[in-house]
């Protein structure tokens, strides 16, 4: 009897919400007609907007049950600007700086002297040891809790050197779309980043709309800890678990979501395995590249570019079958 | 525009579904009245409902909003059955004789001898190394997709050696009672098992209702492949990569849910960090441990037994003011 309570009441429900999108006004009936506005007409949104068609429409051979409408996304570059420097990166040197200030010993020392000098060619000849050790300085010995009032607190305050903006207001309106129309057509959406977990997490579902539950990314050992006060906590340890990067992206989808998603976008080397893992499975899905060839509204940079370099996977996509969004040509409008 | 159509269906969907709760008829309303039939009403059952009602009611303290109501339920011994065998390890010694069958040298070889003789004590006595071998042997070495085939496959035709019924009808009436009512709520209720993620998974959606997604378990190493026909796998090989038991089960719940559960269901010792790590958490919680005390309907097991051992929990219970599930005196019904 609840069971068919609650039928009724998803009828009258279908029911009224289709007679709203009936008598809605124009600009609404305009808004279902084309549920991407900041995408220009072109064979990259015709292909979203297919897959995505496809996916749901009844009769479509290609349709998917509920469950297997599994949409990812890339973070850095994806859906928010990655340059001239990872987000949580620029987070890691304001932390170094705050940190020498009370341990003036930490800047005397190298990868960190560099970091906080701005010296990034030194930085990054320091290599993935010296990357790993400023990640470990600046991001662990320290509850999770404790990690996400500290990244939330500094994306109030940050502001990008080149727009002058929070971070989280450099996010790609063309994405935010084509979420939000994911999510309607039943999709579940996910963020699956290189970066940091916890980090995405503290501004995922403001920002995105998508839950911290629904964010892969690069782990951090933890500990449990059970505290003199009688509380208890995760304790970040400086050690990686599990870096959510090239091979490592359908790894972790496998080890989140547990499917293989029916759409992928990503924008550099580092989202190639993830692509193939999507777009290689049976059925019909959709791989995609963010390609950042607009200097005047965003960045411009591919093959050469040491963050979010795009080199393998702009030769591999034709063949591949994978979109590549021109920033400039596909997108009318770039900032939410 | 059609943020304002969704809310106001969202409206017309609340008003319906009031008034057709209003005027649902008796054998309704009293499925509203106890939403738990098979528990008997006690302590336990008044804590549980206790719970809910303060998690969601507006204008209690205690109010959750809806991303917060997180629950979390162990699998063995807690969903369903796991004597005299941990369901996994029935799987893993039915797989061993299969493949001596093939490998007729691999039943000369220890530990997996005394697995395919039934010889339990040779097979714990060595440890968790041999423990470690026999997974690898059974559970690797092929794609998660071939994997989750397998065990599909066993579970259609196994038999509980007492029951004489499929493991997957060996489940809990009372908890898919309490699983039932915590999402109409509007909880997220996971999984959180120290069995392996994929074997869970296989049987979850099914059999409990819980979305893969929702499934966090201990897991194995994969490696992702690209294979020669074009397809690509994730291919299982012969490591752990996280156990999800004992401190592995809070450190499992940061890493996929990444909030303190509301209310934490187990029954052994390796859940005691998992309610720990639930009750300790600001706010009112509630952590519960099953105790199997009902020889005559299921098995009768706690502090000596090798399977599901509880122990430091019982003692624990009191104090941390954890309730006490007996199964003899609290479930008036065991089986679904």
């Amino acid at each position: 009897m609840t069971s068919s309570v609650i039928s009724l009441a998803r009828r009258a429900l279908a029911t009224t919400a289709l007679a709203l999108v009936a008598t809605a006004d124009a600009s609404a009936q305009s808004a279902v007609r084309d549920p991407l506005p900041s995408w220009r007409d072109g064979p990259t949104k015709r292909a979203i907007l297919a897959l995505i068609r496809q996916s749901v429409r009844q009769g479509t051979p290609d349709l998917l049950p509920p469950a297997e409408r599994v949409a990812v996304f890339d973070n850095d570059g994806t859906l928010w600007v990655e340059q001239p420097l990872y987000t949580q990166f620029a987070f890691a040197i304001d932390r170094l700086k705050e940190m020498a200030q009370r341990d003036p010993a930490l800047a005397q020392r190298q990868p960190f002297k560099a970091a906080i000098e701005g010296d990034m060619r030194t930085v990054m000849g320091s290599g993935e040891k010296g990357l790993a050790e400023i990640v470990a300085v600046t991001h662990a010995g320290m509850s999770q809790e404790a990690f996400t009032g500290l990244v939330t607190q500094w994306l109030a305050t940050a502001r990008h050197p080149r727009f002058n903006r929070p971070y989280t207001q450099l996010i790609y309106q063309p994405m935010l779309e084509v979420m939000r129309l994911l999510r309607r057509e039943g999709f579940a959406v996910w963020i699956v980043t290189g970066g940091g977990q916890e980090f995405v997490r503290a501004f995922s579902a403001a920002t995105y709309d998508v839950a911290l539950d629904r964010v892969v990314g690069s782990v951090g050992k933890t500990e449990f800890r059970l505290l003199p006060d009688g509380k208890s906590e995760l304790f970040r340890l400086p050690a990686i678990d599990a870096l959510d990067d090239g091979p490592g992206k359908p790894i972790g989808i496998g080890r989140f979501i547990g499917r293989r998603p029916a759409i992928a976008f990503g924008n550099s080397d580092g989202d190639i395995e993830m692509l193939q893992y999507t777009t290689t499975a049976p059925g019909r899905r959709l791989g995609l590249l963010v390609h950042h060839d607009d200097a005047a509204r965003e960045f411009a940079y591919d093959r050469e570019s040491h963050i979010g370099k795009l080199d393998r996977g702009l030769t591999m996509a034709p063949q591949a079958g994978w979109q590549v969004i021109s920033m400039r040509n596909d997108w009318s409008r770039i900032f939410a």
